[in-house]
């Protein structure tokens, strides 16, 4: 079989139940309780919120990102993008479902590399959405290049000690754990001398100094937060992973969370463009409908020609990794890095200019999509490294050739056509003197 | 079944055959004969073209985009699209499999439209690749608008009299027949007073004024004709499809020719990657290859981003068009019409600037396939014409509202909120006074 | 005398002070007293700011934009830029220097059309920086397209009665007074029914209903007020102007205004400029200093390949007010208008992604700024209307001449040339059968 | 004095007459003598041509880049700017006022560099217009990098022999000499290991193996070409300049050639601006003038908001190379050569679109327009590298400080307004509870 570009029946059936779900149930909350997705539940929200994720489990798609032997639906990631990309058109549908950023990846983490203990201390509350966790990885001083990482983890004794400080370590200031990417061999290329801990958020030695916020957010958001370790002590089986391979553990968590969000994107920028398509209709000045204005009209067709293609690439991504795996997407998963943020940016500005004064206040939803498109070009890399990233694996294919005269030059053309057709032919090239005979009519 | 992105076994061993047969066998015919596509074979051209077409029938490929009961392939829309992705990367690809534009489109307009023996006249011919045809509707005055279309077809007794003037026939110089839209009614609206007709060639009173040519193209293509029609009598029968129905018949010949274009543009812009990604690696200066600069990597990082979901979107089409028909395609068709002419412009755009002062020269194809570029913008319609098209076919899947304060205008949100949850909530918003409170570590 | 780039050495003397005192003095002010500009000075900030602006006094730069006759410097709009851009390099520089929008523009409407008594009470203050004061026009339903206008205003007797609702009334909430732009004559075309008015902020009937804030501003700024009148009675000098002559003085009060902002905007894209050259400098990742890597280099040289023309734009745009007056330079204020806001987004977009993660919070000013490019996109009209007005403009210059065949077709040309020059060549064109004889070397 | 906008009146009537002059006799060269500019003159060309020229001579306005000792006006490069613009609306202005690159900068360097024998063998007719010049620099294998350089010259005796290739040799098929760039030194840094040479082109060993042309330029055309030096011999005095220092001389004559094109991209800007505006009033579609849609007035109004700006730059930078020299220019002469090719291709793309079909054709001067925006995208240098070249130059402004928190970091301000203004305030910031008391009007 080959080529299908539909969904199956009873998958659309579900879809169709979260759509009208999100948008009946879910949406709500983004008003309700803004910015409180990862406060833990207090009375108020439990009452509320529980309720609503027992419904998901109900219907069988609680964890959706997860295989069934964690309690997830085993769906893959085609069937996570049509759900996601409906998810991402509000800010508590993933909570609800059970798949936010960065516990799920997190979770992956402990699943794959974690004691049996911490699998049942950590891993069943946060499968269950009644905890949440931080990823500790970038410093300050050096963005998330690796090689200027200076925090470090030495064994003494029986256990490991970690002295460092990490920036932009999202949740930090609700999580019950962190996991944490530590030198612990400064004397070998850092890809082989890093390893990734899991620290108990109480352990002694964990400061945070300060969380920063994503500009306009609501402060009691938990940001991302600038934490200090100091002498903090954790027992030798908080290694995740082989020591002196935490990258591949904290790349094993990337790839996935970086589709996830090409995935929500979707439903963001779908969202800004049924905005601007409302407005359209409903705003009248200089005479005519905003619909019937060229400009706008301009604003919504490059909009649907942005986010059209954008979508195939994001379900032809998860259909190579449901069916050869992560290394052979990772050519898309990085073009899609690079594309995401920027669909997101330019359809949500238009949708901005359509909305006018109104659409920049905090009265709709826009600006702070519009920073969602910001943070995801610098998040998990800034969109730089990721072209330098896609660039490199594109260009592999390619070999070095005479610099002077490459492939396509005329003259080596010419040589190639002589050298197969040149004996059929008189010339090289063959063309008639003048332009066609053409026989006048009358 | 669901969701497949790849293509069956012996469909694709039959592309590995047509890459190796193009690039061998095709390509070179490119700089043998340039811009000879289109003029009827002399006995040089027919010695090495007619073998090559040939072995085209040989492996059941010929005329890929016709029903069986054409004498085509029957392969569907989406089978084409991975064929002419690659016939695209050749000017020659696309005769020497026989699904040449615009004879394709209209070879269906006769197969659909046609009496018996225009058929016989006509059609066999032209799916044989032994003649040319031309579409005739543009008028100079007025671009692609039907409105302000002013060639007359009278009826006097048993034939038609034709009196105007068309632009852009393009290969009217060579041609065996035309097909022309002329107004029939001039007292109704246009859309249901101008009427098809085939008319040959040699009829008394067509003149052609002049040929335009696309700049840089060679003079004797036969170009883009100004026609005269003077006088032109042509029998009842010329008359293709009811009378007064001329747009139907024209509109149905263009969908499918504006998803070739797409189709084979893929071609042209992969090749255009190709060469840059081997330009890179060849090509040495400030110290390092072009390979490893950033400007060349974004250069190519950039061109991967764009082509690779466009040639998703193309595919997507086609698909619906094979599954659901040209009509449940032609939101997305209109998007490609609009995406073309730019995927093509911007990755040919850095694929000369990669290669430097030679990429302007006549001794690449780059600038030629720039102009195919420009062109894909204006035929069958600016841009523009289809951004409003597309935005029409948007919008109406909205409705007015509230002019004011649209739907997601916070107002309105929290009044639906307070509805809906408002009796398990003190206060809407419900949020905490502060940040979330930090446990420190130490 | 003619062309000259350079600025006065007595005036330069003055900037460099002001670059100083504005780096030294005036920018703590934006941490000290954030969003606190347009807030009456309680006794802290009065502390601190009226010093300030006495030394501006005594610099003899307060109020830079008004004529002397008003107690301002008549520097002119060319001075006034190269105040401006350092101002707006801060959020306080434009209040210590008095010159902040929009009670620049409301004092020269009262200036020019108040009464002796409107301008005792309001303008000495306003142009003492003691209070504030709120222009409102645009409606809900309709942004800035006066011809959706409802808000009445009704002559009874000696008073005006002054019904409706005003959207985006910037600082009303903080305002000692507001200028109306109400209709007076509902049955003739807008531009000649509508009239402006003083109403003081305390007249019964001026109700604010709600204030709107820009995406991330502060609570405690006035932002931009939803004002209902009911019912509200001010006498009839409280017309500004002549009855029915509304939209000349709100036009009168937009040229200089629309400016002011693109003066303000050049410091705010230099700040950010400035930013990303030292981030560059000071950052190393990946093995070498952002400043070695090309992506960034290009970020910085394409901002001031942007910023460096528009500065010039500006500084022209304001020697033709200065020289000829606003309605010479009306073509040019609309091409800054449409320049202004994508000029400080693009700069600031690429400010923002050399500073990685923390260049998203709210820890530094660039989304801020961000903002502030939008605002300047939709503010006194979207980008959108600027073009229209723009096209209009330049549109007027050209004349319809033949449909088909344009001025510089080929044809004519030629037949324009033979008509010259024909009786001296044998043939039209003359040109040479072959390429230049190249006479071997050797 | 100082800002002054303006041209005198004698320059600006001056100026009136060269717009008359160039449109009614100049332009139709351009399509009567078709790409002949670099061709020696026959006697139908001379017959028409060197009238012309004297009339320029008549009015003082021949060599207007010269200044007078050479014979030329010493307008300086703010005049040449105004003048340019207007030659550079037609292909035969420059050589009616002699002042066509290359010839141009040849000229300047033999003026500089030559003996007396030189400049009465070459100077005196290349500034008379009477034979051409070819600069030979390029190499094939790499480009405008010196590094990759590999013609040699050899001293020998009293002679020099150079040995190598050379690529993009523009008019060499024309030129009475050559100047060359050749290694004399291999061992020490090209910078100071090459020199210039010149070199007369009936010298034996100077062998034109191929002249290859912008793809739609006439055969007849020069062209750009391949030259292959074997064993030349030239005497001792041929070496211009001083030995190892070629690439001063070379630079010497690169940064008033770069603005050259720049004043001429005016031109050919404001041309392209001027048959949209044609076209738009001339042009009725869709039930309305081209020049009453949004996209069409949007194309307008873009490209006078990039021409009306890059004009005043490239005025600014003459100014400064008039008033300060060459060097102070020389950050504006970057940005104007990034700039340059960009403004040319977005505006004339936009031209091209609003022309239709007819846009693309040879019958109209817009494509070959924007292969002229190309080429001044890659003559001189690519505009990757005067990307790289302006940022290294902006960035020599810029300090490297903390690479984690920079300057504008809200913590560092905080602390410096705290130190400067914290004893005058309770608490740094220093902001109210909340919102402005907003006191009801009713």
């Amino acid at each position: 079989m080959a080529w299908d570009f539909s969904t199956d029946a009873e998958f659309e059936a579900k879809l169709d139940w979260v759509r009208a779900f999100v948008r009946e149930e879910v949406a709500p909350l983004d008003v309700l309780f803004p910015g409180c997705e990862y406060l833990p539940l207090d009375d108020e929200r439990r009452a509320i919120v529980d309720p609503l994720k027992q419904r998901v489990r109900d219907e069988g798609l609680w964890a959706p990102h997860l295989g069934p032997e964690l309690g997830g639906q085993g769906f893959g990631a085609v069937k996570l993008t049509l759900l996601n990309e409906i998810l991402g058109r509000t800010d508590w549908g993933p909570i609800v479902f059970g798949t936010q950023a960065p516990d799920t990846g997190n979770a992956e983490i402990i699943a794959r590399f974690g004691t049996p203990e911490q699998k049942e201390r950590y891993l069943a509350p946060l499968l269950a959405g009644e905890i949440f966790s931080c990823f500790s990885m970038t410093e300050p001083q050096g963005g998330a290049d690796p090689r200027v990482f200076t925090t470090r983890a030495r064994r003494e004794g029986d256990e490991w000690v970690i002295d460092g400080r990490k920036y932009w370590s999202s949740n930090a200031a609700v999580a019950s754990f962190l996991i944490i990417v530590a030198i612990t061999n400064p004397d070998v290329p850092v890809h082989h001398g890093a390893s990734t801990f899991l620290v108990p958020r109480d352990t002694p030695g964990v400061v945070i100094e300060d969380s920063h916020h994503v500009f306009g957010a609501h402060h009691h958001e938990p940001g991302h937060s600038l934490v200090r370790y100091e002498g903090v002590r954790v027992p030798a089986d908080a290694l995740l992973g082989h020591e002196g391979r935490g990258f591949e553990v904290a790349q094993s968590r990337l790839a996935g969370g970086r589709l996830h969000h090409a995935m929500r994107a979707i439903g963001v920028a779908q969202r800004a463009i049924d905005m601007m398509g409302q407005r359209a209709r409903s705003r009248f000045t200089q005479g005519s409908s905003l619909a019937d204005k060229q400009f706008v009209q301009g604003f919504i067709a490059d909009s649907y020609t942005e986010l059209m293609p954008f979508r195939l690439a994001v379900l032809h991504a998860a259909w190579l990794i449901d069916t050869q795996g992560e290394h052979a997407a990772r050519t898309d998963i990085a073009a899609l890095k690079v594309l995401t943020p920027k669909v997101i940016q330019s359809i949500v500005l238009r949708a901005i200019q359509v909305h006018g004064g109104l659409g920049i206040t905090e009265q709709l939803p826009l600006v702070d999509m519009f920073t969602t498109g910001l943070a995801l070009g610098l998040a998990d890399g800034p969109t730089e490294a990721h072209k330098v990233n896609l660039a490199r694996q594109l260009l592999r294919h390619y070999e070095a050739d005479d610099p002077a005269w490459p492939e396509e030059f005329l003259g080596r053309r010419l040589a190639a056509a002589r050298e197969k057709y040149g004996d059929l032919v008189a010339t090289v090239p063959s063309v008639p003197a003048g332009p066609p005979v053409v026989q006048p009519g009358v």
